[in-house]
């Protein structure tokens, strides 16, 4: 299991006493190799038709799973966000003279710090898909892959 | 920790032996509230205009984290897909002639049971948001809840 983060809060900032047992697991079944290397790097969100292009590895055993992705043009993938503080529940991301709660903002501090994002496709290669549209740090868990049907379908 | 569930595979399916141990844990930080109670009544996709209204219904200590929540038209909600087996590679949707690895359709079997949907808010009172747009069994167990900014916003 990875370990709890804790980050300094910022002013107005509330965190709370977090269960102590978790109600599930999460296999980590892939990595995200992307340009930036420290968090402060990272866009805000990433960009699918002009942010760099970055790679998505499958693990083992789970590489039989990207049957058909290839014809895919849009994928959502989750991942986790393993140096988030998980306890946050009110906070200040622009330093401001308040706070907001955690489900109002899209923040990387969260109880299950899982993030979503659209990527476009670029290419399968054995178990890496090549993509546009990430926004997080080098060396990302990857927790899944889906098509999206969205709009962008 | 739930424990993995192993519905009988179709014809053409594939599962893998899974990781001994898992990456990192989730905690279910509230319940979902829906009409239907059988896998087979859920629809394949939710409605944010037009499908009946569900209660997500937040628990302590989380709840301080849904300040601000109420000014936001769309939401994104992470829950888990609690009744789905996660050993699943390659499936057989429709029961037809083949099959589709599983990172190539939005089936609730994979290795990470974690489904996205985007709802409507449309009110908050206390710890409980009334929304349309959902599409999973009554008493699913919510991950996360965020704002969406996508087209929708």
């Amino acid at each position: 299991m990875t370990e709890l983060r804790a980050d300094p809060l910022r002013p107005h900032e509330q965190a709370v006493e977090t269960p102590a047992d978790f109600d599930a697991g999460v296999w980590f079944i892939g990595r995200i190799r992307t340009p930036w290397t420290r968090r402060e790097e990272c866009p805000k969100r990433g960009d699918s038709e002009n942010g760099p292009v970055c790679r998505i590895e499958i693990f083992e055993p789970w590489t039989p799973a990207l049957a058909g992705v290839e014809e895919k043009e849009r994928l959502q993938i989750l991942y986790w966000m393993h140096l988030s503080r998980r306890d946050a529940v009110r906070q200040n991301p622009n330093f401001g003279g308040g706070s907001i709660g955690t489900f109002a903002i899209r923040s990387p501090l969260r109880p299950n710090p899982i993030a979503s994002s659209v990527v476009r496709l670029l290419a399968v290669e054995g178990a890496v898909l090549t993509v546009r549209g990430l926004d997080c740090l080098d060396g990302t868990p990857l927790i899944d892959v889906k098509p999206e049907f969205g709009v962008f379908t």
